[in-house]
């Protein structure tokens, strides 16, 4: 095995064509997988990492299968481990709650018939409750570029895999930006679809109403890969629902916060501001009328209802198992989870608070008629240092412009700006209604188009 | 003007036509009725009767309108007192409750567009919190047919209006059976679309999540003129969505529970039972398959969740005003709003429950997959007296084949069914899945058929 021949980004498009020509095989990427996620043992990048025994059955079933009706052929992917595969235990970040799944996720099942090779389940912030990628008993997962900055969560291991060259692509899971926030952190795109579009089957509730599986991957295309084979409802999964299915599109209008309404933070709020700015004016490169909006809505919403009442839905799931196992969950996990049994959080205020949010829902899909909202995904990013010395302050600002999203039924894609400095990279996301993924896919492709040409004006571009 | 003219059955086409000959006049139409709510003033039927002056404009306008561009040229409809009219206090049977809004409600407005004719406010169970039509301070609703029983409610004026002849149609609301039960115990049809698909907007909420505005009339094709008129998404709605205009189709299946395992109560059991079972044989005689299932499901999920968790929405709604108007409301009606404050009712509670209803509308889709389901609209009646008796528990029987369809998302018409004894209706209630109102409308269609094939075989039949 030859670490050239394998590059660390693992592009679904360049693996297939390699695999056609010969270049390679599944198993010469596996051997090179299985040897870096050794190298990096000390990123806790995974919770199972891949492992030949493991991994040799998938590899073995490939000669059955006819690489032109199976679309991820060999593809490599890792898993978070909040999603059952029944090749390894679901730990859920929390040992005491692991148990071996009799079956595979809904979306691990279809990527599984469509060629995809499973390698094996990432580290998470504990229940996937937290936007950090420290929160979890199986270490802090380490930032792919920069060791002394926090990777992002909750779907960290996810995220570095992928930027390491662990993985093609990998699966993580998004209730208020656990599938974004790590993308961004890593330089890497992360497609949230909308609820409901991929089933949820097989995955540990967090908050269940909003939970969504989502991608990793170094760019949008190859997210809209994966979009393709597990997209659609799945007949034991009451939460998935038919929504199209996205063709690129282009919005009417691209929707980005008024400009100096957004707030900064942590040891490069400077540097994120201006990347910010740098990302505002080549979306103005755009051939999309660009215009200002006040986005003060979308964190009201979040902070009034994701901040308050909808604690309770991760209590709701997890409340038994906290209550039955004391000293089992990490203390900062348990001690936000328990605010969700606050007797404050009656029944009738939860109407309340549910009854405020279709108004909120309804006040977004007029804004966002046949438009793309654009935030940056988060306004800083913190070391690992500062989250050990303040976990629950620095993680809330991680989610400053992501929490909003699921409780309002957008879909969302993080994908990378440039870098704010020196190995810190930057990234925008793109929110859109949940029927209108099309126009978050069209717009990340004529970003990236954009982006390429800046990089380099004669560079062919992969549409 | 001479009462002969003027038939009891108010029905729509016969009024366009008879207006079309010149026959009548809506105005003519509009003068018998003011006597006939006069003469029948001691049935508690109105909260604000029809009045001259209030009517006038609406007639005067009518000049200025072309009946061919205006579907519901000069029919006269009823609206429950939960529903705002300009033209007159809102009480939601509660006078200290009452204002005097300054807007229609979203579908009074496209009525009035669409040329209809407002009469008056109609009698309702105190907030639409019950279901028998003697809840209200403005007096208990007598049955059109016989004085002694129970008209049903909440909507109980809407209904005994259309049936004494004091409007072509009327509207009531249907949050777990206020729309259906009044309809079958006043012989007329009762059409409780899918959540959503007529706009609340203007309507006093009793559960927000689950309200529908529904309408009565003489038959189905009336109640689907007027879901013409009102259907659609409305801008200011955050509940309103957009469904498919439900054209007539026939269901693959008609799904009827098994027999024997359905309960009758009341005064009337046994005649109940055998006019369901008499029911169940024309259903039979359709070109549709029959099939029985177990419907304990219908059943679980309503009192699991309705007469648990869901009582605190109506809290979440009216529990500011109960509280600060002690007295105000009728003792049995804060007895049930009281309930959705028990602490018992937390916001995990609730999120659970919701998780669970989630999995009971899976169910219910698969179960009712291009088929509709069909049940008595109620299992039995009560005397008025017998309600004052025990006014919770005669209150709760009437629910049992009604409370499970809104949670679960269903769409539903109450069609009579012939009768049960002498001036005794009985009716059954035919429900789909909220995407497919085209198979209760063309299931109803055939049974109305069959029904007249039996009563009159050379009749021709109106489609």
């Amino acid at each position: 095995m030859d670490a050239a021949k394998t590059p660390q980004a693992l592009k679904i498009n360049e693996l297939r064509e390699r695999y056609r020509s010969g270049e390679t095989t599944p198993a010469e990427v596996v051997g090179e997988i299985i040897l870096r996620a050794k190298q990096d043992q000390e990123m806790n990048i995974w919770i199972t990492p891949p492992e030949w025994s493991r991994i040799e059955p998938f590899l073995l079933r490939l000669n059955g299968i006819d690489p032109a009706q199976a679309p991820l052929w060999g593809i490599p992917f890792a898993i978070k481990d909040n999603i059952d595969w029944s090749g390894a235990p679901t730990t859920a970040g929390c040992p005491a709650y692991a148990y071996q799944p009799s079956e595979d996720a809904a979306v691990v099942a279809r990527l599984i018939e469509a060629g995809a090779i499973p390698l094996g389940k990432t580290n998470l912030d504990q229940f996937a409750t937290g936007l950090v990628g420290t929160r979890s008993p199986y270490g802090e997962t380490h930032n792919a570029l920069r060791p002394e900055l926090i990777s992002g969560g909750s779907s960290s291991g996810s995220a570095v895999a992928v930027a390491r060259g662990h993985a093609a692509f990998s699966l993580g899971t998004d209730t208020a930006g656990s599938g974004r926030v790590p993308a961004h952190l890593n330089r890497l795109v992360g497609y949230k679809p909308s609820l409901g579009a991929w089933p949820v089957r097989g995955v540990v509730p967090a908050c269940e109403s909003l939970d969504c599986v989502t991608v990793f991957a170094w760019d949008a295309a190859d997210a809209f890969e994966v979009d393709r084979v597990v997209r659609g409802p799945h007949e034991s999964d009451p939460w998935s629902r038919p929504l199209p299915s996205p063709t690129a599109a282009l919005p009417s209008r691209i929707c980005v916060p008024t400009a100096g309404t957004l707030g900064f933070y942590g040891p490069y709020a400077a540097e994120y501001e201006q990347a910010w700015q740098a990302a505002v004016a080549t979306l103005r490169t755009l051939d999309i009328p660009v215009e200002e909006v006040d986005v003060a809505m979308y964190g009201e919403a979040a902070s009034v209802l994701y901040e308050g009442p909808w604690v309770a839905e991760r209590w709701a799931g997890l409340g038994a198992f906290v209550e039955a196992n004391p000293g089992a969950s990490l203390p900062v996990t348990e001690r936000i989870l328990r605010t969700g049994a606050d007797p404050k959080h009656s029944a009738a205020s939860l109407f309340q608070a549910m009854h405020k949010l279709q108004a909120y829902k309804l006040e977004a899909r007029m804004r966002l008629k046949d438009a793309v909202l654009v935030m940056p995904t988060a306004g800083g990013t913190w070391t690992r240092e500062q989250v050990r010395q303040d976990p629950i302050a620095t993680n809330r600002d991680m989610g400053r412009y992501t929490n909003h999203c699921n409780l309002l039924d957008l879909c969302a894609i993080a994908i990378p700006a440039g870098d704010a400095a020196a190995e810190l990279p930057f990234g925008i996301t793109l929110f859109a209604t949940a029927e209108r993924e099309d126009l978050i896919r069209g717009c990340a492709q004529a970003v990236a188009q954009t982006q390429a040409r800046i990089a380099n004006p004669l560079s062919p571009i992969r549409q």
